[in-house]
């Protein structure tokens, strides 16, 4: 039996916030961070799992200190037992009672575990020879309903419902994973809409992002209605009628005020409306879906756990489920949202963007096509094209769509050099930073 | 202009677990602890605001580490701004972009918010020589309606009817502070029921908790259904048809198995049912309130901020509302669910127990009468008889009620002697302990 022997994290930030890349009505000025662990092991194959969760800089220290205190845990499982019972292995990481009085299941311990278990299914998935979303597609349905915990979901979804719907898509797996490789995933773009960038290059942007190929473009808005009217023209116009327009407030709004927004836009044709206002709040959400519709509500990278989604689909608060990788604890809770969204009938379109979100979120909504909803409609994954040079196996986009990844593991390996360089706030990139 | 210009922290566990007190299905060894902070000024007068956030042992130094983080945007402010703008004060410590993403509202960061906040109010209680409740009573409703962040309550409850609210309540004020001060506040105990004790010690402790005067005594459930059903007889053996019996299950259910549970105690008589399932779970709470009435559901430890509670009480999830003084963005937060709560009419019986929880706590529900609500019905204090003697300005209980506290402040003071010997690791108190 191997042994985990080792764990190392790295507090790892980019001073994003120098180019206002990034920034929306809550966020001004973010610098995209990773709490970033690596699991060492003595496996005679597979040396080293990594993983991360995603942060806007300040506070990065504290889920690295959290991930330090959690992988203490994960030392009393060998690697063996852990790469076969990844269900339980989470189950283990969440079951100290002490600590769950820091959430449950939210915060800054949440994010922690993300980092642990998503470094957990790199080691995993390099055992077993493929990406996770190979992994996760290839598993039979009974293990894959023993990922989740159901705790608190059975009300919703039993196991027994979960293990029938995962077998009514058995039968079409090989070929969606044929079409998957052969076509791609199909993605969207936030690069062009952020709030900190000028109506000239906010133009300029669209009108690339248009010749790129992009069908659908997001534009953050929820600071000024007037500004926020004035962009989306902009971007309307450059979209044409037929192109897609998503807008994104970033929690900025209270539920009267999101749907006052909404009503001037009229006739801008929003696809979605993302985050209206504070993701905690699933009543008022489905106070706006009502308000709004066809208009979609769309959220969920700050919806912190399964229960939190399942409450949103039970209430009909979203129309687009936008999970994320790093906010729920690992692949393991992505799968229940999965689940959970696909019973529903609910599209699920991951949130990305940030440090190596799109990198993981692919495998994610890869698995769902191949072996969950089985379906594309709807679907589409969040691109944005920052940062993917530091990582090792970086997303590769063709026309707009994401190809599969095919190395071994969860595509979370950061470059060593970038790890160094980037170190906060010891790293020569932080040289000479007033930043803290 | 004074300036805070020291804060000091202390990582302060007491090794409880060694005695199973307070021991739940959900926590079966907590070492109450206590993220402290101390805010040292160079006031003439007052040289120290005292805080705290409560947490069951490991991770309390997350939470510590936390509050230094966020104590370095409370030197910004003079004390003197700080006491005549608590509302702008705690705006500010929540309005880091960065540090919002690991919550927002939530988790470590918002448990360490509280901290800071009760550190801030206790000073500005003892700047202005009073209590914090008595504080909060004498302010006029402009200045509490201003203590509270609006953003995400107005589709429930608007500034202007809040306002409102607090001025039917102005006029007797006075009266209420009288009958307050001469009978005391209503409290039960929750000594007598933990889970981890045999039942002969159940039986004793039912029994001596009804020769000394209390009507209503909680009991831990959720671990063995029938192994509760027995305890839960032997407690109603021991109170009598008239005394109240409450059962708390700590969260371990699920929705439906909640439901099951309160059908096998049909017969008891169960006043309240506390979290019995998820503390995210509004929808699933509404769920058990409906099956489970009259039976109350109460919970709220664990509700983590005013926009969870907002929905508790929009989708009729609770009967009784059991805010947290550290869980809760301290006094402000706790005054935004006071509101709330009033509004809908709904009892607020605040959890305690821990470490000085039952301090903080007897000054918000105390207010709540004089000020707020204005009601004593369905209302009271949770009361456990643990760990007060480290307090410089302990509870004083008087036939089953609070007496108001006297001393300016928040009651938040631990005594230098137990702040050295229980700090953890390296307090006496640990000594020759293998706990980490």
């Amino acid at each position: 039996m191997s042994r985990i022997v080792d764990v190392e994290t790295v507090d790892l930030r980019f001073p994003t916030s120098r180019e206002l890349d990034g920034s929306d009505a809550m966020n001004p000025a973010p610098d995209y961070s990773a709490a970033y662990v690596v699991l060492r092991t003595d496996h005679p194959r597979v040396d080293e799992g990594h993983g991360f969760t995603f942060t806007i800089g300040r506070g990065n220290e504290l889920v690295v200190a959290a991930i330090e205190v959690l992988a203490r845990r994960a030392l009393t499982w060998s690697v063996e037992e852990l790469a076969e019972d990844l269900g339980g292995f989470a189950r283990h990481l969440a079951a100290d009672s002490q600590l769950r009085w820091l959430g449950p299941d939210k915060g800054v311990l949440h994010l922690a575990t993300a980092a642990v278990l998503n470094a957990a299914w790199d080691l995993a998935a390099k055992i077993a020879g493929k990406p996770v979303w190979k992994l996760l597609a290839d598993m039979p349905p009974e293990r894959l309903v023993d990922l989740v915990d159901w705790r608190y979901l059975r009300d919703e979804l039993t196991p027994q419902a979960a293990l029938e719907l995962l077998r009514r898509a058995e039968p079409g797996r090989a070929d969606r994973e044929r079409h998957v490789r052969a076509a791609g995933y199909p993605a969207y773009t936030t690069s062009a809409g952020w709030l900190g960038y000028d109506d000239d290059k906010l133009r300029r942007l669209c009108r690339e992002a248009v010749a790129a190929g992009w069908d659908a473009v997001k534009v953050k808005v929820g600071a000024d209605l007037h500004e926020d009217q004035r962009r989306c023209r902009i971007v309307r116009e450059e979209l044409g009628p037929h192109r897609r327009l998503m807008i994104d407030a970033n929690q900025a709004l209270g539920v009267s005020e999101a749907i006052r927004w909404h009503r001037a836009l009229a006739g801008l044709d929003v696809h979605w409306f993302e985050e209206p206002t504070s993701p905690d709040d699933v009543l008022g959400h489905a106070a706006i879906q009502r308000a709004i519709a066809p208009t979609l509500v769309a959220t969920g990278e700050h919806a912190h756990n399964a229960v939190m989604f399942k409450q949103f689909l039970q209430a009909g608060a979203l129309g687009v489920c936008q999970l994320d990788a790093c906010r729920l604890a690992g692949v393991n809770e992505a799968v229940a949202v999965l689940l959970l969204a696909a019973a529903r009938g609910v599209p699920v379109c991951p949130h990305a963007g940030g440090v190596g979100l799109c990198e993981l979120v692919q495998h994610l909504s890869i698995f769902d096509y191949v072996a969950v909803s089985g379906a594309l409609d709807g679907r589409v994954v969040e691109y944005v094209d920052h940062l993917h040079e530091h990582f090792a196996d970086p997303v590769r986009l063709r026309d707009g769509r994401y190809l599969p990844p095919e190395s071994p593991g969860y595509s979370a390996r950061v470059h060593p050099e970038s790890l160094a360089r980037y170190r906060f706030p010891d790293g020569a990139g932080w040289a000479g930073s007033a930043s803290s």
